[in-house]
């Protein structure tokens, strides 16, 4: 089994001799794996584990207390585990490179020397493949699609005509680029589709996840600005403008010609309405549905999107209506009943005191 | 440059010897672009723009006062500038035509002589493809699928066996039709699947959008009436009897036996519980949930929906609780306040007139 | 056509010589269908329907007293009647058999000799493909993937590097399963990808659902018990831990490191958000959003999600909000009028009683 010693750079020299042959978690912890513990939140770690030892953040070592295994304090736990995994959790890629004979390749598509493009992937006609891209089997570029350097397209995803990647872009198995947009002049006869000839940008180093889709521009391209990641099934719909580093989580749905600035984060199930602009550094809760252009950053709950704050105070009173109804109702009746009395007094009242009562109302 | 006056079937005279060389948008313009601006709630375009021209529709030029430009005013303006597309942006089709030879077209299948099969697509046993119909790569025809004429699958589209395509349908890449429905028996040793032998029938000119999915019925088909149209990432669940010139937005949720009428529209991320039926000419509105049979058209809204109307003055309430709240409590304390002091008036009432309240009391 | 007693083992034989030659519903029954009515919710059956029979279990034979075909009393009619599919309404299946010599199978992969790859389907590096299974084209099986046997992956479904599937998996069409999951370190740099090591692991009889996406652990798999069912377009995020015999409908999000325990359901597009963990026993229903740890069985409605009885009295006080409103509006009337009654009252009792009122305020 490998030591600590040789594994990791700052190694604290007690722990050099630690031997370890797997990484894990805890809760799915095997004999001989190494742990980490680098967040104030978790919980502690448990006195029954098969794991050979834990790194630590300093700190944080009561958290480890009854661990039964090597306790590491390490400044840079987290970090100091991250980078052991390409060596003792390597993943098993492929080791076949080159265009395949078993591709698909147009006579007029350029790709670049070094690219690996699989069996069973299309480059269509015009299409440009940038040096260091890898496409996967199943994979299909369309015609004048352009890839930057270093873009990776996963199995099955789909570029249709005039979608360009530029360097670095990831697109994930299933995802979709490019087809038509979903536009309609809509009458009594039904609903007849309009002509979709803008294309799609998308920006360096840009993760499109597996299974979403961005649909093609009408006039102009859609775009997807720089640095934006884009979990599994998201809807990016035509023409909309998205800034560079956003972040949306699965399932988040951008309607028609949405314009988002910098750093928007939509959690999951998350949807912006069509023609909507959302400023930069806005962030979206998820389930939230952002129907109005938004000019302040700042976090959004809720169906329609209000601030978080509002919204939060919106569900806390809302949970309590079924009591607030209760009573409003007991209210009603002590007011009616007091309302009674004060007649009853009032009219005790005036038999009381007959003149003045007819000197008021005079 | 191309001028307008060989462009335009209707150009006005004035503007003929205008040189556009391309399509663009307010937001994307480019040098030489032609715009258009024919909505009376667009913005006025800007006083700087390196446009060339733009179509305007009688009625806005004063939108476009401070455009630098050629300004055109058009009626149709709209309409014009869409026909200019495909002369003016047009998009990059690939030229392969016909059968593939790469193709995985089984000597059962009967392909129209003038369909095309692309490279990487496969036509399953005694599958029917009509005549005008376009197979893009990796799109899966499977065993006694028929597809009427003109139909078009994009790359990777799935249909299972016993799926049958009118004429004109479109599948946009990555959907699914057919694949089996998600129907159980339930018990304490876990979820039993049922058989589907249902297929799937999509109506002519239906457009299903990337990554959608339509599951097979379990006993009948699963039905898609003419003149629908689908967004991408739409579910379609088994049994679903959905008709003419529907319109569903991206994310829509279809559950399992729902039933709709002519003309019902479905915004973003809206579902329709399993089991409903939907009358003809409904609208729910985006998040919308559908949860009992709707015979009345209109616009529904909110989870479960309700007449839009009805809904709007919910959510304009809840975000008034909070405020509700403190008005409720504020009129606890001062009906408190007033039921001590009627008490209190009582009591010095019955003292002034102890002989009446026990005559009232009697 | 075929002879009900030829066809069913436990025919009544007053039906024996009943003619049917298809299975239907009352929707879209055809002439000589065969019927069935086991639901006591169903209506009653139409007065006119082409059908030739229909089979109903005893104690409904009131509903279908006024239709025109043969009606079969009979227990178990559902099952009866299921038990018919493959016999009157047979699937069309293909008959290709073995690996393909179109299949891009690597030298590395074990392939069981009775197992079936379909042109156009990839094996990868070292995968293994058990005994019984079938791999249809465009699926992608990644190295390192271990199938067990009879799994059945469809067209174009995915399997990234160290995705491991157990025996009777079933992946439908267009499913993702492994790619990288959603984890960033963000800064104002932007969002740097985290490394995921980890795979998924798919426990025994499971189905993944048409479109639907796994996302693979960053350190441990991702984990999906045996026996649970996934519908079409559901997320399962990294790191997850799901139980078994859990039900997912379609649209389901489940955020990242979400542990959930046996028979969990969540109908169509509810969520669980990221590192809740969810009991055994928890029904979510549709839209449902569960935001905190779940420690009691039971059935949770609302976003965020709480008990369905609290969240039906939510509901329904929610919808006479508008109502409740002006109730408020009202009784802040009634008690500002009974106030400057009230005070009325006051003024005149200490004109009254000016001695007594001075002795209460002493």
């Amino acid at each position: 089994m490998p030591l600590l010693g040789d594994l990791l750079t700052n190694c604290p020299p007690s722990a050099a001799d630690v031997e370890v042959n797997g990484l894990g978690t805890v809760a799915h912890a095997k004999p001989g794996d190494l742990l980490f513990l680098a967040d104030p939140k978790s919980s502690r770690l448990p006195a029954e584990s098969p794991a050979a030892a834990v790194l630590v953040e300093p700190g944080l070592e009561a958290k480890a207390k009854d661990f039964p295994g090597v306790v590491i304090p390490m400044a840079g736990a987290r970090a100091a585990f991250l980078s052991l995994l390409p060596t003792l959790s390597p993943r098993r890629t492929g080791d076949v490179r080159g265009v395949s004979k078993s591709a698909f390749v147009h006579a007029s598509a350029k790709v670049a020397d070094d690219a690996t493009v699989h069996a069973g992937a299309t480059i269509s006609e015009h299409a440009v493949v940038g040096a260091g891209c890898v496409v996967f089997p199943g994979a299909f570029v369309g015609p004048g699609c352009t890839l930057g350097e270093n873009v990776t397209l996963h199995p099955n995803c789909v570029l249709h005509d005039g979608v360009h990647l530029a360097d670095g872009v990831t697109v994930q198995a299933g995802a979709v680029l490019g087809q038509d947009g979903f536009g309609f002049d809509s009458d009594a006869r039904g609903h007849h589709h309009l002509p979709h000839h803008g294309g799609v940008q998308i920006g360096a180093g840009v993760l499109v996840g597996a299974n979403s889709t961005v649909a093609r521009g009408m006039i102009a391209d859609t775009y997807v600005g720089a640095g934006t990641v884009i979990d599994a099934q998201v809807v990016i719909a035509h023409n909309c403008d998205i800034g560079p580093h956003n972040l949306f989580c699965s399932q988040v749905g951008i309607a028609g010609s949405v314009t988002t600035g910098a750093f928007v984060i939509a959690a999951g199930q998350a949807g912006i309405a069509d023609h909507v602009t959302v400023c930069g550094g806005v962030t979206l809760g998820s389930n939230a549905g952002m129907s109005r252009d938004c000019k302040t950053p700042g976090t959004y709950l809720g169906l329609p999107a209000q601030p978080a704050d509002a919204e939060a105070k919106v569900v806390i009173a809302s949970r309590k209506l079924p009591e607030m109804r209760r009573t409003v109702k007991e209210l009603q009746k002590q007011v009616a009943l007091l309302a009674a009395k004060i007649e009853r007094l009032e009219a005790e009242e005036s038999d009381d005191d007959l003149g003045l009562s007819l000197r008021d109302a005079a």
